[in-house]
């Protein structure tokens, strides 16, 4: 099982769903980046895992599709619509389709599940909740949601706090602690996503850290910092606003009690981590689909090591 | 003033905005068409006539927008989505912002006036009513909406009986009784549209056909049937199946008391017509805009020498 956020997280889970059986690989989504735009229900780590698995994922910026058109950006704009948050044609076909039955009753994991199968994904991919959690982040100029942030403002506010609104009413989705929990688990894999923005909305949802506290299986993350820097997106500089050590070492303090492993890059191999934990240094930039799959067998392996350390 | 249905009311609507100073032209469309699609609100006839009127509409369907594209249409297919009834990329953004607006309370009248400005169309686009109406055609399966006889069904099903639900308890739009009562209007005109789907609707609106009644400016109709045949749709089949003469003439007598004046395609000159009524032969197949503004124009003087009719 692997837990992941968008483009860094689903690059990982797609070298875990090429390195072991795909239909054996469970993988949960945060689902705190949802919102409604435009009326629509969209999910966009949701949608980055289901587009990365399926290889519909455009190559160069890791999330939409390949070969996407913009026709109804460009319409839209012409009628004084919203265009700060890009809707391509076809990938607008997911939004459409998940809210159209989101609003029949259907709930987000078995609409994620079927949606993901017809784009031929084999893995599960698991929304972590079926109901609302919406990351908020505290700036100077105050409280503003995920994507205003993200998207619209470009990560350029200085965080503050953060907030997991409605995370404390959430259920986890239907089978995701009986995964969690499965003796036949071989590993738990935190992909190299945002602890904050990515990784904490999953763990905010009740039972679901219990769960990963609990566990059998041994648990390894993989580091989305690389030399103090993040790959892609906030992730140093908000864990430096917020007072954290932005480094592989922070990341991986920051996951005490919930992890057996840790794979860093060997740039960070030399640095302080936690006492008991096993750190297991590999190339963390995943430019090919090579790097993907070297990763996750590394990942992998570092669990197993792990594994028959706690066994043993 | 125009009532008009969809592709061919729109033509004539067309010419009419080209012949007159378009900013005094009203357009009351029908929207007994209108339907909620993949949870978006979707205004056929309002569509077409503000894209005609814009120049935005795809020459040859008559309906939708020129250099449409699919890749929505083909993402929701692999989606299992529905497809029936086919959304162009940049026609979406019509629906999913007037979705929007009405969502957030917005009345259909204003969000149709911004969205027709926004494409520059001068003339006024006026729903019927900001109130539900729907078409509903009973066949001998039962009875079914409009979109799926329409669209689904091709209009093949035999038609024994119509209604438009909720037409009893809808007002017509704000604007539109003032509009028709307006001492300032120079005339009223059917448009060439299904009598049965497009001006019926229209007229089952509480008020409006008393308005149409008690009008101070001529009337005139442009015949939507040439030679017992509709140029397009289920016009004569429909009247027919209803039992009614599916003929120039037919229609005439349909719109009795309600018009001045009729245009008829010269094939359809030697009918008998309502006594009383000034009928004006002039041809009535529009291909091209040249024919749009002659048939306007022969509309326009037909209306004005019945209104010197009445008046004198």
């Amino acid at each position: 099982m692997a837990l992941s956020g968008g483009v860094g997280g689903a690059k990982l889970a797609h070298g875990l769903s090429r390195v072991l059986d795909p239909s054996r690989l469970a993988v949960v989504a945060n689902t705190g980046d949802d919102f409604t735009h435009l009326g629509l229900a969209v999910s966009p780590d949701v949608d980055t895992l289901v587009y990365t698995l399926s290889g519909e994922v455009d190559p160069e910026r890791g999330w939409g599709r390949r070969d996407e058109t913009w026709h109804f950006m460009e319409a839209l704009e012409r009628l004084g619509g919203e265009t700060w948050f890009r809707l391509g044609d076809a990938d607008l076909a997911m939004h459409v389709e998940r809210t159209r039955r989101l609003a029949a009753g259907e709930r987000l994991t078995a609409v994620t599940a079927d949606l993901a199968r017809r784009l031929g994904v084999a893995a599960r991919v698991l929304p972590m909740s079926d109901d609302p959690v919406r990351t908020r982040l505290q700036a100077d100029e105050g409280w503003m949601d995920f994507q205003d942030y993200f998207v619209r403002r470009r990560c350029e506010p200085r965080v503050r706090a953060l907030e997991y609104a409605g995370a404390g009413l959430a259920a986890p989705a239907p089978g995701l602690l009986e995964a969690l929990r499965d003796p036949g688990l071989r590993a738990i894999v935190f992909c190299p996503s945002n602890p904050l923005l990515s990784i904490g909305p999953i763990l905010a949802v009740p039972g679901i850290r219990e769960a990963l506290v609990a566990r059998r299986a041994p648990a390894v993350a993989v580091s989305p910092l690389i030399g103090g820097a993040a790959v892609r997106g906030p992730t140093a500089k908000m864990m430096r606003e917020l007072g954290l050590d932005a480094t592989a070492s922070g990341v991986a303090h920051g996951y005490a009690g919930l992890i057996d492993a840790f794979v860093a890059d060997p740039a960070d191999a030399d640095l302080a981590y936690p006492r008991g934990l096993l750190v297991h240094a590999a190339p963390a930039l995943m430019a090919t689909t090579g790097d993907r799959e070297r990763l996750a067998r590394a990942a992998l392996a570092a669990a197993d090591i792990a594994g028959r350390n706690r066994s043993g």
